[in-house]
């Protein structure tokens, strides 16, 4: 009967809206959880694919540009897909305490995570890292902060080695479960539109994302018979573009700090991923992110600066778009996470200390 | 062939995503929009309803507590579920510009859509209001700020004013589309529970969103048979508490911004709604508010501290809940909104100057 009712509805042209369980219970037979793996989940994943029509009219030649805004995740960023699945083995493997080294997106997820699975957790930063802002949400999280004499390196070294000795799970993008996780946002672009993009366009930090999506694209391949596999863009600020030199940046500097990393852990992968899918890596500059980053609000979409790269990205590829495409820009963080940058990057009018009288604000609004 | 698939799928267990339209598209027939209504959307609505099971636990005798967490609509508050509405009429009625008066969450939504829509959007502010902070998203999403000489209620004089003399929407709760599209949440909850909750837990400030909710499980109730209307608890802060005292409040003062209102301007709808709901309205203390607002991040759950005000009022309910009782507790704002309320109110531990030896670390830790 219900599902009569469904078909009828269906016919009818009604929405039938489905309750979105998390992308563990959602795209379970693809990832590697068994009937014995505790879910934990704040119902992550399922976020928006926008369509862009000032991008897709910039770009022109019959293009659509989407949006993948995973800035509306649970905790603001994508880091909250590979999350629920590191947090769901550590507790299935029995452990009682996760550890990263982070001052963003990831000591957030894990915090957020740990403390709905009832696990500790514990995050380390470098000394000297004062800015608590930064760490808002993992303190509410209540997370551990360890803020130890030593640079990144140093801290990242630490819980590496205390992972391999204790039974505390290391939860940064070394963890493999991580990456299986961010690939269902690979299964949800090819579900919302029925196919994959010619073109996905993508910022590049630690390149785990680039990776996931492609293992993403080429996994629903093999299950989808006719998918076509997309081009894999990938972008990097020019101050921090280790992929695309092919070099170690020793001292990375970009606005877009979730992608400032002189060193990423998944270089090799991210090389295949290039080359198999005949994509490219390419740097784009600090203003052209925010010029990007600026374009996005006048669209109603407020991101992180390094989520703008993917767009500056294609902005600088404008004439290499075949005509027809149909190309993804991966937004992968919440303008919130981020404030500042809004406040010094903006082109709003402020006018202070004007009159009260409907004369003098008529006259602003030019009536 | 594509139905019989889905079908099979269900049968199987597996989960068919789908893309979410939106919510005007969602709900289209139960909202007052045509074929002749430019949808300005931003994929809003289909937030996630999640389980609670401390919240569950800690009403015990079977209680089922769940979440609404509204913060992740995409400028980070349910208000953009009344602002997809609002524009979009706007923009068929042939509008240009939007005005509203609004230091927070509406500014922020209003400025979205508008700039989705290709609409000006001005936001007037009280004079001396210098928290840039609060206004990142407006300033972001291109609004015109107009800062008066003057206080709130002198704003909303003149945004009023303004849009009756001029072909400028006034996009404040007094916009009758605003609680057409908030209502929209009352339908995604009974379609995610397949049922209405036994109490539905709500901040009250203007009282737009009680109505809205209010509206939309009477509405449902005539579509859907058997649907049993929940109790609609109202919560306001017990600095800013007008609904509850029966007054208006000269100078409200409450931890909870987004609440923070002296004379609500749906006062008698909400009195109605909680006559017909069986309902009751109450206040809880700030300091009730901050201890709901870290238990949920005890969670995972971020929200605004007015958020947290549902969750406090629901707590201060314990003994009145029925056995084996559903209730979904709203949450109208993402944390992210108020990072610095996150910093002052948090027990995180945060450890300085520590040595970046194994051995020092692995003491904390307590191995």
């Amino acid at each position: 009967m219900y599902l009569l009712n469904k078909i009828k509805n269906k016919l009818q042209g009604n929405y039938i809206k489905r309750s979105w369980p998390g992308l563990i219970n959602a795209y379970k037979q693809y990832l590697p959880v068994s009937s014995k793996t505790p879910i934990i989940s704040l119902n992550e994943g399922n976020t928006p694919l926008i369509f862009s029509e000032s991008l897709s009219n910039l770009i022109g030649s019959n293009t659509k540009v989407y949006l993948k805004y995973d800035g509306l995740n649970p905790t603001g960023s994508f880091k909250d897909r590979g999350m629920t699945m590191a947090i769901s083995k550590a507790k299935e493997e029995g452990c009682q305490a996760v550890i990263c080294a982070s001052t963003g997106n990831t000591s957030a997820s894990a915090a957020a995570y740990a403390s709905r699975g009832k696990l500790k957790s514990y995050v380390l930063i470098p000394d000297g890292y004062v800015a608590q802002g930064k760490l808002a949400q993992a303190l509410m999280y209540g997370a551990e902060i360890i803020s130890i004499k030593g640079n990144f390196d140093k801290a990242l070294e630490i819980v590496r080695d205390l992972s391999t000795k204790y039974p505390i799970t290391l939860v940064n993008s070394v963890n493999p479960y991580r990456i299986q996780g961010q690939k269902t946002a690979a299964f949800e672009i090819v579900d919302d539109l029925g196919f994959a993009p010619e073109w996905l366009c993508i910022p590049m930090g630690n390149a785990g994302n680039i990776t996931a999506y492609w293992m993403g694209f080429k996994e629903y391949s093999k299950i989808k018979r006719n998918l076509k596999l997309p081009i894999m863009m990938g972008f990097q600020s020019e101050g921090s573009a280790p992929l695309v030199k092919n070099i170690i940046v020793q001292d990375p500097e970009t606005i877009a700090t979730a992608i400032r990393i002189g060193n990423p852990v998944n270089r090799e992968k991210a090389k295949i991923v290039k080359k198999e899918s005949k994509g490219d890596f390419q740097s784009v500059t600090d203003e052209d992110i925010i010029k990007a980053y600026k374009k996005l609000a006048e669209e109603g979409i407020f991101c992180e600066p390094a989520s703008a790269a993917s767009v500056a990205g294609l902005i600088k590829n404008k004439n290499r778009i075949k005509k027809g495409s149909t190309i993804v820009c991966v937004l992968t963080g919440n303008g919130l996470k981020d404030p500042d940058c809004a406040i010094k990057n903006n082109d709003a009018i402020f006018r202070n200390n004007v009159e009260p009288s409907l004369k003098e604000i008529t006259k602003i609004l030019k009536y």
